[in-house]
């Protein structure tokens, strides 16, 4: 259940420093990692947790640091190292193999001959289910949907019809893909439902988190570009379209029609409004508040850090104030303008 | 599976311009609509779309601007008349029919005769469920509860105990309608849970988003009013009353025992604070931090929206300055207002 | 189905005044409490309902207070007595006994005798579920989880691999317990993900609300500590550890690595940043951005509550200028104090 140094070496194409047999059978933080665990130094502020380590083996950037343990991994890069030998350590998430004899399948489904489908999985007319999947037990696949090969939705899933999802995609439980979007007319003893007649097409190599949302198209589709990582709890509205590998973390919320570009980050908390556009590789800091378009790459922010409560109420106080206060100012410049000139002319 | 422009126009009260034998088979934007496709223009300021656009037809508000096209459904109101004509192209949404073999129902639970139970539905005792409706898979519907007639329930909806829907509701997957509203007794050593004894009580014409979750009340009924639209992730807790005819948008938050009155158009991302009282017709504007009662309708905001981080983090080290810069303010004044004195008596 | 005054006195270690035989079968609000039902005075504040209140009695702090109704049960702290009580009010909130022919039981899993499964649960390989506990329906239990003795899940529920919760716990539905964190080490082409190794480790008497997602630990294990009491739609990321009887309410988002301490209570709607540290016995108010640790107890808070939308927009306008009018203020106190300079020489 372990490897050698050498053979994690090579799977990094890694150096190796010290024994190169030296069994690793996991992996761990600098702080915590035992004596049979592989550990990493990502940036070079935590180098002096070297000296203290209990970790059998370390992947560090250089042949200098290397010398500061009795084992290391020499790569260019120890973080993403460390993320690709991470998949080596992962346990065994569930127990089922093949197509567990509760599910209901649809006569007209197609499911790949390995594909893993837990207990009382649900595939609807239409479904197909590429090769290499793993579809987590209670998952609702309904009519016309599609899961591209090798990806793993958890239990409990919900895909509405007509969606289309990637190759290599991970779904987390209690997502809900393809539900309608939020559209109603006016009218004038309360609101028409506007059917929801759009998809969703979802690209390959995308996670999404758990219980995280995303609503099919009004009229168009919501895309969901490659390489994209979605956290926990976002939701993305009807006929949003997200670039190529950008990443969205916990509880952001995408409102309907807005496009956001490539390689974008955004932290967790952040509403953008609807319609907007926002360009590749903008960053967005946690709990923004996005109210136009982002048209030039960069990071932006909005909101203000807590305070003790007492200090804030007096700061919210003067805030709510501001106005006038700028007005007085105003005022005050123009007193002290022709204060000068009296006085200067005495 | 198309209707003639005719047939069209007649379903909305229309009057035709162009080919009345026209075929359309589905519904498009201005923007990407084809040749077999209806489209609409719903605001003047898109006019111009209407000289490009490849639909096979358009409605539209008045014979004036039905002359830009070759063919229209001239109607008072054309977003409400696409909303109902959104419903004839509505893609069907799953193949299951009947009450499935896998459905586990009590014994005393009363089922309609033309109900569409998807697989592995659990209905509990007692529970009723009206004519039409349709409960998607994985759907449990807890002890004493009952849905109206039409209801449309999506997949992996969780309905606890004694929770009453009205009739035509839509429930996205994912959504919670009855949990223990948070409700704990201090003591010493911890919290004492209060059991959560109410009910949650929804009205006809209601839908209730993906992952929404509406807690029941501790005492008294949580309560959602006809027609009332609640779209994805938000948060009712225990004890809410909600008007009828509401629209509250994504992730939108509204605390215990608060009062929100009817036609009101709270945008996501809202947070309302607990004992609060919202009168008819009042608007929030997204991301808004609400912790008084509402009293006058109205449009109501708070939030600062994005700026680059770098102008954002000087204007905040200025607001948290604010007090000092307000104190040194009113001094300035004072000195001013002396000098003025000194100068005007010199 | 009822209890005596005189019975539900001895179980909260109450004095009767009034009636020791009066028959209670219910608990209500002052305000809206029948004849056969029992309130409380929680608050003096509210003393005035007394006079008006239907209730058959009431729970209240002393004598004088016992003197204004006819019924009373006399104790020292009536809310929590009051929260006691509420347990045995409380309704049924499922049918079910014992196994469900359709539950799927992995052979290596480990139920103790007198536990309730409902319909379609599902546990996998190495589970273990205590006595007394009973599992809602459609709940999904990932391999080598454990759920301690007499703990409550409702239905729907998905527990991933490894996770461990303690006794008494009470997991409402939709939650999901240990789905990966948001773990990806940058690379050229997008991202890599750090396959998330840690655990989830729950104590005991914990209460998690309907939808809420805990995040699994990437290497070491995100810890919920005794007692702790979780409200809906909250979002626990990877590594996160929450000290003994700490409260967190709705839609809370605790990002990543962040240590919170024991007796702190988070409002709702609170963004709390990674890699921070909140000491015991902080409050958090409701909406509050937090991206500094919290070394001390106490209260703190940010954002700034909504105004009409015409107001707000002019103090906006204000704030966004406010770096500018600080800088002129400074050169008015400057030109002020030139000024006073000139005129006192003069």
């Amino acid at each position: 259940m372990g490897y050698t140094l050498a053979q994690l070496a090579e799977k990094v194409q890694g150096k190796v420093k010290g024994d190169p047999n030296l069994q690793l059978s996991g992996l761990g933080t600098l702080e915590k990692a035992a004596s049979h665990e592989l550990s990493f130094l990502a940036s070079p502020k935590y180098q002096s947790q070297l000296y203290d380590t209990s970790a059998g083996a370390v992947l560090v950037k250089s042949d200098e640091i290397a010398e500061l343990v009795n084992n290391a991994i020499i790569v260019a890069n120890p973080y993403l190292a460390f993320a690709k030998l991470s998949h080596l350590f992962a346990p065994a998430t569930q127990g089922w193999s093949g197509i567990d004899s509760t599910c209901v399948v649809s006569k007209t489904a197609t499911v790949a001959e390995d594909v893993v489908l837990g207990p009382n999985v649900v595939l609807d007319d239409d479904v197909v289910i590429e090769r290499g999947c793993v579809i987590g037990a209670g998952c609702v696949i309904s009519r016309g949907s599609k899961v591209g090969a090798s990806s793993t939705i958890y239990p409990n899933v919900t895909i509405y019809h007509d969606v289309t999802i990637g190759a290599n995609a991970i779904i987390h439980s209690g997502a809900v893909i393809g539900a309608d979007g939020f559209g109603f007319a006016p009218k004038k003893d309360g609101w028409e439902k506007i059917s929801q007649i759009g998809r969703v097409i979802i690209g390959d190599d995308v996670e999404v988190g758990a219980s995280t949302t995303i609503d099919r198209g009004a009229l168009d589709d919501t895309t969901i570009g490659n390489g994209v990582k979605i956290d926990n709890q976002v939701q993305i509205a009807h006929n949003v379209v997200i670039g190529d590998n950008s990443a969205i973390a916990g509880c952001t919320v995408v409102a309907g029609s807005t496009k956001i570009g490539s390689f974008c980050t955004i932290s967790g908390g952040v509403c953008i409004a609807g319609h907007l556009t926002v360009v590749d590789k903008v960053h967005i800091t946690g709990m923004s508040m996005i109210t136009h378009s982002l048209l030039e790459a960069g990071s932006y922010s909005s909101g203000i850090a807590m305070e003790p409560t007492s200090k804030w109420r007096r700061t919210v106080a003067r805030i709510r104030r501001i106005d006038d206060m700028a007005k007085q100012f105003a005022q005050l410049k123009q007193q002290v303008n022709k204060l000068l000139e009296k006085v200067d002319n005495k």
